[in-house]
């Protein structure tokens, strides 16, 4: 018998005026699924930056993962945005000049070619973003690539939009949106490439 | 036997750069469909002003419609945008002076909040705007709202985003985009929300 | 002696998260201004709306002007946007039914494009918006535009960005923003231009 | 008697449907130009990657300059638009999987910090950025923080956007822009601190 492998899928829980993210509900609503050749391992991390690597790296030793797959929200994103580039930048935006690693940055180690084109082969629109933002997204982005370089496994990160029922909810229609089934779809999607 | 309610329902065809567009392509297949209580009659107008209005006074006289809803793209749409206001502008933007009608604007004839909570009760995203433009949608609208009006029958102006599989077969991810067949679901609950 | 024509420009208070208004504050600095043939009644108005329109129909009718600015903070404008239809609206955004006159809709009665070539001429960023929105700048526009029909002289909105100063103060360079003695010029331009 | 600092400013040429291009124009408007401590050099690159390296690395290697300042045209920038990272990205957009260097990213060596403050307190809107695209600005942002690591020297790149007279000249009012003095004056002024 071959055992799955183990894939760490994290998020985040809702912070500042946004009363839900779908990043955590998604790693919550995948934690514990089997795919055919694999397992789900869902977190929703804290937004507060010291306890959210800390909660990273301590799942990711617990767990022991072959893929770790970050997800984030980005209200302005179009579809599933997949980042290229993990910056060596401390949590608080562009005024904190601190870092939290040796190199500048890092390249996903996620296969982004196929992903990209196993997601429009499915109808979901996918993109690259060369620019993970400067703040916790970023900084999770930053320790899985580099947790993963170091244990020579496959990892990166995703922007998310709302889901349709979320600016419906919160009436807030300049935000794009997709239906939540697509995006779950995509995270799976996303997974079994990076297993191949 | 009860006659079924007649639904005119225009789009436009492909212009400029946009190789497609979904608002003729939903009005062409929407044409035919037949309702428990209502048919369609989908027709795609070309994207020149003066042919336009010529093609949409003689369907309106041709078919005698209990109901017109005016389909338009907005590439930067985020959902289904009901249209509030027709200005009487004269196609080709800002600077065309020309006026097409008497009054400096007419409101939709659509009862706008039911369609918005039917839209949000389905988990599709649907918002107010204000503002049709000043090219052809906007010209189509106060077109159709001036002879609704004078009829005496219920007109409107719906712009929607493009789908999903456009904006990957375009390759333009910084447009929000739509499944097609939610769309489609949101043309039909429209024109039921109106014909009660 | 030939007296100077009166002309009154209004500007907004403070309001929100913005600290600063330049409509409020350019109101302010022009106000006792004289120019060759005119002189200058700058008021700044609450956000408030029932209030602020007492105070403009109080100021109206107690200047007797000859022409009427009014000026509104776009944070999201990128020079001196000449606004050129005022909607039949109440205040509160979107939801508000409530109408506040009689026509859908007023045109402005500035000489729009005689202000734009001047504002070109003198190397101003200068367009026309057909949507003052629906809040208070476009109340206080159709209070202008019905008191000024009616009196038959002639009156306008036109929104404004942040001076470069207010975006450096709160570190807000998502918003585009001018020279604070340019937008001033801009408006002087504005009046010797509807005053001929 | 103590000899000047050489300064490289470089700048592109028009491009696509950009008639003009200010941070060519800045370029050459400086080339020639002394300032108490330093003289500038300006070059004015083509938009064609291969042969926009060469000529930067000839005049590099040609001037020996103290210190390198890249402009570029941010379409979309609503200031000067410091950019702290360059990737290690060759030419056309997010597609070109080829590289131009070894590290990943490097870092301005700019005195970024000392830059804005400058700037604000000369009433000049200034910002971060951490993404310089995936095109020639960002190639040769690249290639100067390369060539200047390795001389042991400042350089950096700079985005700024239009002037006010070039999107009136356009008549591209939905592009932010400065006043071209502004921006000289904004450039003079980076090369100053960025020397001391």
């Amino acid at each position: 018998m071959i055992s799955k492998k183990k894939v760490l899928v994290t998020g985040f829980s809702p912070f500042l005026d946004f009363k839900v993210n779908p990043s955590g509900e998604i790693a919550r609503k995948l934690d514990g699924f089997k795919g055919d050749t694999y397992e789900v391992f869902g977190v929703e991390l804290p937004v507060l930056h010291k306890e959210a690597r800390k909660i990273l790296e301590q799942k990711f030793s617990e767990i022991n993962p072959d893929l770790v797959v970050g997800l984030g929200l980005a209200a302005n994103a179009t579809g599933i945005r997949i980042e290229r580039v993990a910056l060596n930048r401390y949590y608080r935006g562009e005024e904190a000049e601190e870092r939290i690693g040796e190199v500048v940055a890092y390249e996903t180690s996620l296969p982004y070619e196929r992903i990209r084109e196993a997601l429009w082969n499915k109808g979901i629109p996918a993109y690259y973003s060369f620019n993970a933002g400067t703040y916790l997204c970023n900084e999770v982005f930053y320790t899985i690539a580099s947790l993963c370089s170091r244990k020579g496994i496959r990892g990166g990160f995703i922007h998310i939009p709302f889901t349709h029922r979320q600016v419906i909810a919160m009436k807030k229609f300049s935000y794009p949106s997709m239906q939540e089934g697509l995006m779950i779809e995509a995270i799976k999607t996303i997974i079994e490439v990076s297993l191949v």
